[in-house]
């Protein structure tokens, strides 16, 4: 957390990203110590090589600047700096400066032959859970005891009546995918850059993560042409769609499980898991929900119908205008009723994915710690729930998304979002999927109470932090949850009636999306805290042009709802703030934290 | 770093170690903190599922008792328990109490199936160069001119010739196996109960880790009947032998290679990786010395040649009678010149070792982080240079082995070493092979300018840190060098004329071996730092047993050379210094650090 050496995936640090294993990159180090030799050290089978890194002059910036040569030996290389000087040396990681060594987790990385889905940094992800966010064409609605699901019959829900049934997968709103087409210039003027829907296959539920047929839209949803033209609008539009990848497990009404059940002889047995166990369906499934078959990736019948396969789920909706998947319980992905290969699964569905679309962004619903899958072979990276998310919320909120109490200080915060934040290689770090809530947790405007300043704080943070914000579909207007608690409460249907809507909160939100979207460093900077104590934390993103002139923008946040003045200390000024245009110096500083701020430098 | 919640590997706390996976294991967690609730989290197929928590009442000791079952569902079981509070709730995994979730790299683990080599923990080892000991059949000794190695011819030294050249090879003292069973008494009287010996077969090196002839011991060692006389009379006196593994790469005169090179399809040609690179050697080999070829593991003949095969190099040894085995430059083993496979070729020699002996000692040369290892799996530990060995020694004597100077204070030494220690599965932590020199680097005690203070300081924390403690032939006696750097300046003959010997010196590591060995709570404790300054360290070691009686020791350090009082907190007395018997109560308590100092409770 220092700004006496710096070393990143920035332009004037790292010469390019993505080299060849084979190739060798040119790499920098800036510092203000009064440095008398610079070493770069990397891992090569294990042992810990020297290379020499020698002064250049012609780069701009506070300090000197020291070059080396990094050579790529690998798919993933790790390096540090050593700095000595007249008594004392010290080694700069990704952690920061120190006088050890630390664990190779801590070290830089860099990636041979990794190319982010660099579009995806540029973008406000929307999320929309198309059943609920807008409905486009009532003719294609599901219609009360149309059919009956799991001994239930579907029912049609008016779209202004609250959602009131604990785990109800049976209402449907109505909501469709010519909803969505006919929302877009809405979603534009918003900023929004990308869409990620949840499932838009033919599906039983109102969720639709039990797939029956996942090569077809389902016709309540409007069907395969309504998909076709909401993929031509959107593309006109400039806005990318990210659909949801159920890969774990499909629902019970679909053809290939009916088969399986059919007939003992079926080769259709080999995608299912058969068990025999009191109590529980006798296939593994979904946390032992019968309607919820889990996929055997054991069997290379699977791997080809879902993954890799010419006419794989995955390669099919690419070629038909997705430009990415989020993959469904990425985490559980396995071979025999297990999560054994998840990683080697997740590489062969991502390079089935980079073949059909060279910049199809692949991110992993991975709720808890994913640190051990994002080296760039699989996912491009998942959900940031652990480093983001639910840390973020359990701050503000004083409470976790299942109401556990909790006094997690702003210390911690930041500690806690540091370690998962500097662990991960650069590119990964900025394809993070950031969220504050989802389909799957409590809103967000609902956990802090309603109150708008927190509100904003944690959306400050989400527009500024590391990585691919997405909002979720409402959120902008104050759409809140009629009582606590996760699905289905968060799961209320988008008001069009513009009475309804707060529009003070979507004129701030509004600017701050807008603020993320036009502003480069934002997207991809690189991130070191500046600053944390109980109610309020600050970050600094930086990213360094080829010529050595840095790129700044300071994120503060509180979580009081009244002024909260905090000191920190800056970088050198000029700063101004981003939404208000204020003017600051740099150095030493106090500004209101309340309901966050942005201030850029320059 | 509290005593508010604990949960460890010690019987009060985990009923066995080594469940079979499908088991479960009954785990409880104690702790003062005013709890409403505990739930124990543990993680599978990615996804962290709840067990429930009960107060047990029957178990003694400070705070309140929680129990629950833990399934072993895995290789490796990721846990933590969760407290509910008021208004409040906490985790606590192996890096302590925190509000938040941290990464599961912090979480504890549960090794199933996994039987540590517990014998070791209760060892004090003494590492032995050959040549250098002592020399107890001048007949064998290798004579000046008796061959020709690598273009020079070898050399016979007198024991009281200081090593005067660098990088010397040819030098040979004369030391042998003979003279290692004429010292047993001494070594039993020192208090050591394992020895590791360095290369001890036929080789033409002083240091012998370039092999001719894995089968037999070097004729100038004694040969084979020397070894068969040590063995016995070692295991005579109670004390192991653990040798040391040279599986990356052998020596050029090894018969293997000779027949490599004599014919272009010669199978033994698959042992070695062949390759045409300007200025090396047409095949890989250890750091491109062509005395040193490296061992090609994609080759099956290898593997059973010297890890797995019914006669390998691995098992042969084992059935003569050696404990266990240290692996030179274990990361580097691998496949195709590489370090490839890694991982799996360990697990495939532990396997074999444990098939020939149940308790055999396999632990890996592994000089940088050797985190990614230590799942049990394979190596039950490595050397603990990393976590332990260079970073103590880097505070002590203020610069690195290499010189370079470095001020690292106690604050971040302990941090750091906290950072390695916590993250590895309990029964590897205590088999970490700890040591603060070797025949690679050089001696504590020059390093430290020859003061005892601090040397004694340095042995205390070797003796008192968790993990088996491994001290140098010689330096009880007060053996240093003649001058700066690491090998060949650290190899000095032993003196075994007393009048040269350091009696006061060896009188107090005697006594620090003693207590480690007579003192199970440093065998088998678990480790906290209790308190950290610039100019010293405090830790705490902890073993509960099955009734909830904890036995306790603290191991204090400091780097002066003056008295140095140091406050701290120790949990409440009667306790008592371990050396000179001398009383204390508990709480807070200021002690002088300097020469290190152990108490124990009670």
């Amino acid at each position: 957390m220092t700004l006496e050496a710096q070393h990143d995936h920035s332009p004037a640090y790292t010469a390019r990203l993505g080299a060849a294993r084979g190739e060798t990159v040119r790499v920098r180090m800036r510092t203000t110590l009064p440095v008398t030799a610079v070493t770069l050290r990397f891992v090569r089978v294990g042992e810990i090589e020297t290379a020499p890194a020698h002064e250049v002059t012609e780069l701009s910036g506070e300090g000197r600047w020291f070059e080396a040569e990094l050579p790529v030996h690998d798919a993933r290389v790790r390096y540090a700096w050593q700095l000595d000087l007249a008594d004392d040396h010290l080694n700069l990681t990704a952690l920061g400066l120190h006088h050890t060594r630390r664990g190779f987790r801590n070290w830089f990385q860099y990636l041979a032959g990794y190319k982010a889905p660099e579009w995806a940094w540029k973008c406000v992800f929307y999320q929309i859970f198309p059943d609920r966010f807008r409905n486009g064409d009532p003719s294609n609605d599901v219609q009360t005891g149309e059919y009956n699901y799991a001994g239930r019959e579907v029912e049609h829900v008016p779209w202004d009546h609250p959602v009131d049934a604990w785990g109800d997968i049976h209402g449907h709103y109505g909501g469709d995918l010519n909803g969505i087409t006919a929302a877009l210039p809405y979603l534009t003027d918003l900023g929004v850059g990308a869409l990620w829907l949840t499932p838009i296959f033919v599906s039983p539920s109102n969720h639709r993560y039990d797939i029956t047929d996942y090569r077809h839209v389902d016709p309540h949803l409007g069907g395969d042409a309504a998909w076709d033209e909401l993929a031509g609008a959107a593309h006109a539009a400039g806005v990318k769609i990210v659909l949801d990848g159920v890969f774990n497990h499909l629902g019970n009404e679909n053809a290939l499980f009916k088969a399986a059940l059919e007939r003992e002889d079926a080769p259709e047995r080999a995608l299912f898991t058969w068990r025999d166990e009191a109590g529980k369906p006798p296939y593994h499934s979904f946390f032992d929900v019968p309607t919820l078959p889990k996929i055997d990736y054991r069997n290379e019948y699977a791997v080809q119908e879902f993954l890799s396969g010419e006419e794989s789920v995955v390669r099919h909706w690419l070629r038909r205008g997705a430009a990415g998947w989020r993959l469904d319980v990425a985490h559980m992905i396995g071979a025999g009723g297990t999560d054994e290969d998840n990683l080697p699964l997740h590489r062969t569905l991502k390079r089935a994915a980079r073949e059909e679309r060279a910049d199809a962004y692949v991110f992993g619903e991975r709720f808890f710690d994913p640190e051990h899958a994002l080296d760039g072979q699989g996912e491009d990276a998942s959900m940031n729930y652990h480093g983001f998310g639910l840390p973020v919320m359990q701050w503000l909120a004083g409470a976790t998304y299942y109401g556990e109490p909790s006094r997690l200080d702003g210390t911690e915060l930041a500690d806690m979002l540091w370690d998962a934040y500097h662990a991960l290689p650069p590119q990964v770090a900025l394809s993070m999927f950031n969220l504050l809530e989802s389909h799957d947790i409590g809103r967000a405007l609902f956990r802090i109470g309603n109150d708008r300043t927190r509100f904003l704080a944690a959306y400050t943070l989400l527009m500024g932090y590391a990585g691919v914000p997405c909002t979720y579909y409402g959120s902008e207007v104050g759409v809140t949850q009629s009582r606590p608690g996760n699905m289905p409460w968060c799961r209320e249907p988008m008001p069009w009636d513009e009475e309804r809507w707060d529009t003070e909160l979507r004129g701030k939100v509004r600017s701050l999306i807008h603020l993320r979207r036009d502003t480069h460093v934002l997207q991809e900077g690189t991130l070191r805290f500046l600053h944390a104590e109980a109610d309020a934390v600050a970050f600094l993103r930086e990213y360094t042009h080829p010529d050595g002139r840095p790129e700044r923008a300071a994120v503060l946040a509180s979580r009081r709802t009244q002024p909260h003045p905090v000191s920190l200390t800056l970088p050198a000024g000029p700063w101004r703030d981003a939404l208000s245009g204020e003017e600051y110096p740099g150095g030493a500083i106090t500004l209101d934290a309340a309901g966050g701020r942005i201030v850029l430098q320059g």
